[in-house]
């Protein structure tokens, strides 16, 4: 083993930062022989200088997180603050001088990932982020290598533990949203502002990074569709259920069916209690990974928390070191394949339409009129109804996202429609 | 990309082989691009040569597999002939030569993984063996890299898809092992000799390798305790589904609570209807795994077949030949912990013990005495009975295995106990 230590430099030590900082003091001996030479925290850049942090000798922390990434004896550089700036500045700025890193930084691996992969190419430095998506569950590595050799044609997940702990307490204890949320949030599986999280733009970050790696194509945030799950009710849960099936927020990340273009979407969704991800409980995350060779692989653990998102960094850490050693560097940016990325409307899966309708002879041959003449072919159809009002629930074959829009605005015309009351695509089947 | 093409040589050519074959030629461009350089089919050591294999330029086939791995400019040999000889020389004499080496076979590498390691140590030569292990499923190269900065304390897995396919049948539709068996023989699911799965001897092997890996410590084949599942009846699965249970065969291999040793082991088990092992159905795998920071997670797929094991091997191939373009070796043995592995007598669990005994006053009693003597806490006792004759079903709290043994055989010693029926372990509790 070299005796002369890496030197690991962290930016921020929040709950994840404290809990690598942590690991790595408590654990130096399994790191050191596991990499083949000692690591040494160097330096913590926090905002917050005067806060006690219980085993980080006071004498590394630094308010100047520009100066500790430029000092040019930093190997790698941990970043751990989140968000775009200044960790964008600071992980080129650290690439630059000379550092490799390791990013749990979702939002802007998703956002930059395409540049600061070409900055660590450029300089022959490592850039993982392992942690990004779907916490401690090893997910980015075994897309990147262990599937390598293969094709993936989807990738299907349950990517955000907040809205799946919401959406399985809605399930389990037939509570509304805004029930379910307010528990989260007491519970402390909720923001205080859940936004990026019930609005889907925490998934969709996951979505656009999982996508890019999958398909060895530049998926940006933009391509990403997105749907939050606010509007997802009781009622629907009660629909589900009569179908077989439970309601998640999948991501999904799809090869069209001819290869020749992908598409990646966020959403809730219906689907069967049959599916391995129908089960995925409280806060927990798992990924559905289908390929040409390997079939249909699952991932499975909790996706967020300060000691399980630090497992994953510290695996980032240890082989970022090994390479630095070694004088090499892991898989870059894998882009080759450049497909182009499809829109939503090109989506094809089926869907589960709640409708609203006068309760009279002929509406439901009005409405399956309105489906054929879009193309949308029916699976099947219930009705029930009473004093006039009546609703009927239509699920179809699979249909473009386009063709079922098209449907669904052509039925809102109709005078025995009264409203649409829920639509909700079926995935997993 | 580099244009000069890596030279692969492949010992066998059977379901696993021809699969890597055709994989390679059909997505030739694939594999270049994520490599960096082309990879050419340069030799097939095949025992039948006059066998037509479609899509294999027959000038490549040869019988005389050492003279292959001996041309020297082989860059990495895929082994996929299985067994102990002729691989273990061909795989030695390949690294020798200059090559690296990817592997699926599981039973060489649990008994001689050590000194092939050592041997590609010293050539500084890849010896990468995903496929080794339940097929197709990310699950080395997680545990050794992506986990490398966390400390695993249990593996606990469904690990052979022959037995998972047997167990399933006979808990769906409560057949006894026979009928099960044979069912899996006629849809090929079990080889003709089935000795190999159903004894657990294929699974013993994983749980070395896995135990090696998780806990950085040389686990021999003969340090796995094994038991087969010949003996689970479909009383046991009535039995197991009284306690809300299923049974499954599991390779367990964990740190004890002290940290100061570890244990491996392959045996079948009740685990909970509500543990995610239980619902694995088919010939389907899964592998649970505890860490300290990650904390559950699980890894299911495929664990075997032609398309499963090609992918894996094809990942591995990837990496390797990355690794040599980049002139590097990824990670090796690790086995600095050299943790002592106990005998299965150390081992603390619960356990479900079935007894014929006499139907008379008394003999509950004197079965309590028993297990207190031996310091084995019980948990629930059934007793049901008529005509004379009675059974006594206890569930206990954790014992070790030389408790539980020590009082299995004074219980055999009491006039009142006819016989022992079975005695099962519960885990994942």
């Amino acid at each position: 083993m070299r005796t002369r230590p890496l030197k690991v430099a962290l930016l921020g030590c929040g709950v994840v930062g404290s809990e690598v900082a942590r690991i790595m003091t408590t654990h130096a001996d399994d790191l050191a022989a596991r990499i083949g030479a000692p690591v040494e925290l160097a330096g913590v850049a926090v905002r917050r200088p005067d806060k006690v942090r219980e085993g980080i000798d006071p004498a590394l922390v630094t308010t100047d997180a520009t100066a500790l990434v430029k000092r040019g004896d930093i190997d790698v550089v941990v970043e751990v603050i989140g968000g775009i700036e200044p960790a964008r500045t600071l992980i080129t700025t650290a690439i630059e001088h000379g550092a490799s890193v390791v990013s749990a930084n979702k939002a802007l691996i998703a956002q930059d990932g395409a540049a600061l992969h070409a900055a660590a190419d450029e300089h022959g430095k490592d850039l993982y982020y392992e942690a990004a998506v779907a916490g401690a569950i090893p997910l980015i590595r075994p897309l990147r290598e262990s599937l390598a050799g293969d094709k993936v044609n989807r990738v299907l997940g349950i990517v955000n533990g907040t809205t799946n702990f919401i959406l399985d307490a809605m399930d389990t204890t037939g509570a509304g949203y805004q029930e379910a949320l307010d528990e989260a949030t007491a519970l402390g599986y909720a923001e205080a502002d859940p936004t990026a999280d019930v609005e889907g733009f925490d998934a969709a970050a996951k979505a656009a990074i999982l996508a890019g790696i999958a398909f060895h194509t530049r998926v940006r945030l933009d391509d990403v569709y997105r749907e939050g799950m606010t509007e997802v009710t009781a009622a629907d849960f009660a629909s589900a259920k009569e179908m077989g099936c439970t309601i998640k927020l999948l991501a999904i990340c799809e090869r069209a069916a001819d290869g020749g273009s992908v598409t990646a979407r966020v959403h809730p969704a219906m689907i069967p209690l049959s599916h391995p991800l129908a089960n995925v409980r409280e806060a927990y995350n798992a990924v559905f990974v289908e390929s040409e060779a390997a079939g249909q692989l699952m991932f499975y653990g909790p996706g967020a928390g300060g000691s399980p998102t630090a497992s994953a960094v510290l695996g980032d850490l240890v082989a970022v070191c090994r390479n630095r050693i070694g004088g090499a560097t892991g898989p870059g940016e894998s882009a080759y394949a450049a497909l182009p990325v499809s829109p939503m409307g090109d989506v094809v899966t089926r869907y589960h339409i709640s409708l609203d309708v006068a309760d009279k002879p002929g509406v439901l041959a009005q409405v399956a009129t309105v489906f054929a003449e879009h193309g949308v072919s029916i699976d099947t159809v219930r009705q029930s109804g009473k004093d006039g009002e009546a609703s009927l629930v239509v699920v179809t074959h699979r249909a473009s996202d386009a063709a079922l829009g098209g449907t669904v605005e052509a039925l809102r015309k109709l005078d025995t429609v009264r409203g649409v009351a829920s639509i909700m695509r079926v995935e997993g089947e």
